[in-house]
């Protein structure tokens, strides 16, 4: 497995360069704090220890998996160190309220540092991620003595949360969970049900872990509205807020993946244990809705730390392994060959993976600064603010998570692929990579789930293809400033502006069907999504460019200059080589229903 | 993991309703015994032992893996009994001459038997398949001697074969091989070196295993005109051809993969081991590339396969499992959810794996019929002809390993894809599909080596252009016969011709940028190629929804129908859906060479 470097530099340009994070910062009622002085130091304390700590264990944690013995999990060698030192450097709780012992900082410099540690090793970065949701439950649900008990714990770390979802026949559609919830005289409520799928569901690094479990009150109605959300500890406290007994729900199993086999996936049995009700009776669905995006936001990133991670396995390899010469003649006489990096083939796969990374990140990082204003709105009351923001990152996410993830696979892929046979082989680490991205486009809602989300809901029913109308501005906007610009920026801006057009008309005519024809939708979801994603990819690399051009212009050292040439250039491939893809993608889309709705279901199986 | 139900009906249409295979056989010169009553014992039994022995061991096959143990592989449990019925039903000389236990049929009969074998479990494949290559060579190549001691027991599956071209710091790059071959006084040669990726290197299904290996003579000139092909037999043969002492070749060690695990991948050192010199000194390249297409097509199977076998896993998931109501209303009111099959996006991926795998085989059966045609102008004396096809198969082949192994990783992605987040999990064995697919575009010549092939050699250098010029002769006369036909095959036919001449206005827009830009075809070529294998399967599905409308006119039988109607129908999906990839394709093979070449090695790292 290659050693993990934490690519500081490329952050820089996005945060201070790019996108103007320190003046983002500045308008934040909870920004104050974030200066750029803080922020570096968290981005250069987060690099430390994903690089020196965590990083180490990626290839070592697959190799050996969890231990599963008797209801117990043990993560792998190593692991539980680590995990104390991120607990005790207080990485977990940058982003929370210092009410609870967090940092109180906005919540895109928690997502820097999940970048960084899920790239060091995604398999490590489940055990604190799930966390997150459970912390932001109680935060916004909570009961006072639920927030004062469980909050501080949570939120340094020492102990950690789950969510508790999906069911053996359910997990995309929660209208089926079947677990049950009986009030007790007490106030508490029994929980009795099983459990599937419970990333860091039962593990060793900490104390207690709070699950968070969707279950149904007897009398609740069928379907989605009857379902209820539950705190139901591990250990149970008593009335200090101290651990006391253990609660009935137990790790039955976990799950052999294909891969971040680091990560313990549980079953949980849950057989009357002990559980208190967190918002309304049946309104669970809706309150779990609330964190949907910040979530999304996180999966997301896995696209981008795959697509980082293979890349940076790729390249060395590129570097140092010789196969035939360059067409254009020999490059390195001393050698018997020529490095493969010199290679066209070659060097695509690399620039299509450093382009996914960079241009990924720059979406994550534009993504997380709309999650920064939701929640600064709700923090200073402005209840519109809230709405709008909330309703942009809501039509963004799905694309984010979608296609992020579809392209860090592809990009994880390029890795193994850089290395031809070699890339098969275990040790060189590429195929772990290639299996850790594999699970992206799978949970936290399939790519499909989340296109029929974003075209069906957010663009269709919700908006009526005024949320694609919104998100155009800011591309023709870029247009507009840049129409006449000077080569690179000026084609990519004339180029970016035709797109933006494109999907404005692409999402009418699709409306337009979907008047008359129920299933318009399904049909064009995915590739919709992709779409989208390729464009506002494009965007994101349109800035970059944009930024690196102005650099250029005042160019004062060579090394300097080259980094921003390096981004006109990848911008430049972005555009030759990925967003030609976009047109594929539109005609799928525009393929009529029937393509793919004509078929019998039974003459699938005629062969 | 799914069991596997080998599809006989598509197969039957292909071979007697699509491309009249028993009309083809009646011209060869080796196919008078490869009567359609022949071809349909061969299938049907070929059916029965793929699906009863070999099929059963592929899940326990991945679990297990291969042990290796001081020099000796033993292959997981039932390989070795389901090995020896592989060999008792004579599989193995299908297609081999009669004078040595073969049944002397034409290439493409074994062919049909190898795609079920793969699909079955490609790892159990590769046993019998790497004997080919080595059966091929002494044919050709090995002197009257070799070929009485070695063929009979190569041919009745007796004993087994291997390819030992790779070292260390070479796989595509054959110039650079080491391995020394110095000649004794007693003819024969002592081979010294080290090869790596040895597939079936070292197993225990056979009493022997012969090696064919790439090696130097003392005075051999560098590069590749250098190299030499030596027979070298892990048990060397006393002057009877009985099996004698041990040879110095062992097995050092074997490969931990990320799939095909069963498949035994072998380090072997060869330390002055007893060779034997077959061809001329120094042609030991021009050798091995005699048989290039033949094996390639093998490999491309592969991709065929693994389609084959994740649709077979997917198909009855989308049936069973229900999620959310379809978008168009409820489809089953006795559940509390549809079948997901009934949701467009589901039906996308299932379809997406069934134009692959049914196209794929097509092209595959075309494909050998050329193979056939060549094998059948050697065996006649017509050089002419001989050189005629083994050209078009030359094109043909890299278009067909490069293309339809990317087509069968995406295929089986969507494999798991449709089993959502059950689809990571090993038990349902979906995720094995998908890595085993994985391996199909790195070995036997990476997808960047097919291309480089297809439109470096094959087109600009050899033919300069001519090659897709002929190929698309047979793409005008479907469009020309067709061009006026009712809807769907008349639709078909007008694409097809307009993406044809496409295909010759792409080709000469790279050749005249080839004149002047060396990394031109390299720049181009994955694109290229992939837009080649689009088209080329394109063609292949317009001569399937041909055939299925002339069967619908005269239409007999609602369930015969449904099957045509069926054909008719993927057949649309491939046109509207898949087909428009060849847009992107086009459009990132015309872009100018820059968008690779422009950045400076060392900015690929300034991040």
């Amino acid at each position: 497995m290659p050693s993990y470097k934490a690519p500081l530099r490329d952050m820089h340009f996005l945060l201070n360069e790019v996108l103007d994070y320190p003046g983002h910062y500045q308008k934040l009622a909870n920004g104050a704090d974030a200066t750029p002085d803080m922020v570096e130091a968290i981005l250069e304390g987060a690099a430390q220890i994903c690089e020196e700590v965590i990083a180490p264990l990626d290839q070592s944690g697959d190799e050996e998996g969890c231990h599963f013995e008797k209801g117990e999990v043990r993560t792998p060698k190593g692991f539980k160190e680590a995990y104390r030192q991120f607990v005790d450097g207080g990485w977990q709780g940058l982003s929370f309220p210092q009410e609870y012992g967090g940092q109180g900082l906005p919540m895109s410099v928690s997502l820097l540092k999940t970048e960084m540690v899920g790239t060091a090793c995604w398999a490590f970065s489940m055990y604190p991620g799930l966390s997150l949701g459970c912390i932001n439950t109680l935060l916004e649900y909570g009961s006072e003595q639920q927030k004062n008990h469980y909050l501080p714990h949570l939120v340094s770390g020492e102990w950690s949360g789950t969510m508790c979802l999906t069911e053996a026949q359910c997990g995309t559609d929660l209208s089926q969970v079947k677990t049950k919830a009986e009030p007790q005289s007490d106030g508490t409520y029994k929980i009795t049900g099983t459990k599937i799928f419970i990333s860091a569901g039962e593990h060793d690094l900490t104390d207690n872990i709070v699950h968070i479990v969707l279950a149904r009150l007897p009398d609740a109605p069928k379907g989605t509205r009857g379902i209820s959300l539950f705190l139901v500890p591990k250990v149970l406290l008593d009335d200090d807020g101290q651990l006391a007994e253990r609660n009935s729900v137990n790790c039955g199993s976990i799950e052999h993946k294909m891969g971040i086999r680091a990560s313990a996936t549980a079953v949980l049995n849950f057989d009357e244990a002990t559980g208190y009700l967190i918002a309304e009776p049946n309104q669970g669905l809706t309150a779990m809705f609330t964190f949907m995006n910040t979530a999304r936001i996180g999966t997301a990133i896995q696209g981008v730390s795959h697509a980082e991670r293979a890349y940076q396995g790729a390249l060395p390899y590129a570097y140092e392994r010789r196969s035939m010469r360059a067409l254009s003649g020999t490059k390195e006489p001393e050698h018997d060959a020529d490095a493969i990096i010199y290679h066209s083939n070659v060097r695509r796969m690399l620039l299509t993976q450093k382009a996914i990374a960079e241009g990924g990140r720059a979406m994550i990082y534009g993504a997380s600064m709309l999650a920064d204003f939701v929640f600064n709105a709700t923090l200073t009351g402005d209840e519109e603010g809230a709405k709008k923001y909330d309703d942009k990152l809501g039509f963004y996410t799905p694309i984010l998570k979608g296609f992020l993830t579809e392209l860090g696979i592809e990009a994880a892929s390029h890795g193994m692929q850089v290395f031809g046979g070699h890339g098969y082989i275990k040790e060189h680490g590429m195929e772990q990579i290639a299996r850790d991205a594999r699970i992206a486009t799978m949970y936290e809602g399939t790519t499909g789930v989340q296109a029929l989300d974003l075209l069906g809901r957010k663009v269709l029913m919700q908006t009526k293809g005024k949320a694609v109308r919104d998100y155009s501005k800011d591309l023709f906007a870029f247009t507009k400033r840049n129409f006449f610009a000077d080569s690179t920026v000026g084609s990519i801006a004339r180029t970016l502006g035709r797109r933006a057009s494109q999907w404005n008309w692409l999402t009418t005519r699709i409306m337009l069907r979907a008047k008359d024809e129920p299933e318009a939708a399904g049909s064009a979801s995915y590739d919709f999504l992709m779409y989208s994603g390729y464009l506002i990819m494009a965007y994101y690399w349109a800035l970059q460019a944009e930024t690196a051009a102005e650099k250029l212009k005042n160019g004062d050292g060579k090394e300097s200059d080259e980094f921003y040439r390096g981004k006109l250039q990848t911008a430049e491939f972005y555009y030759e080589r990925l967003l030609p893809r976009a047109d594929a993608h539109k005609r799928c889309a525009l393929a009529p229903t029937s393509s793919v709705q004509q078929m019998e279901n039974e003459t699938f199986a005629l062969r």
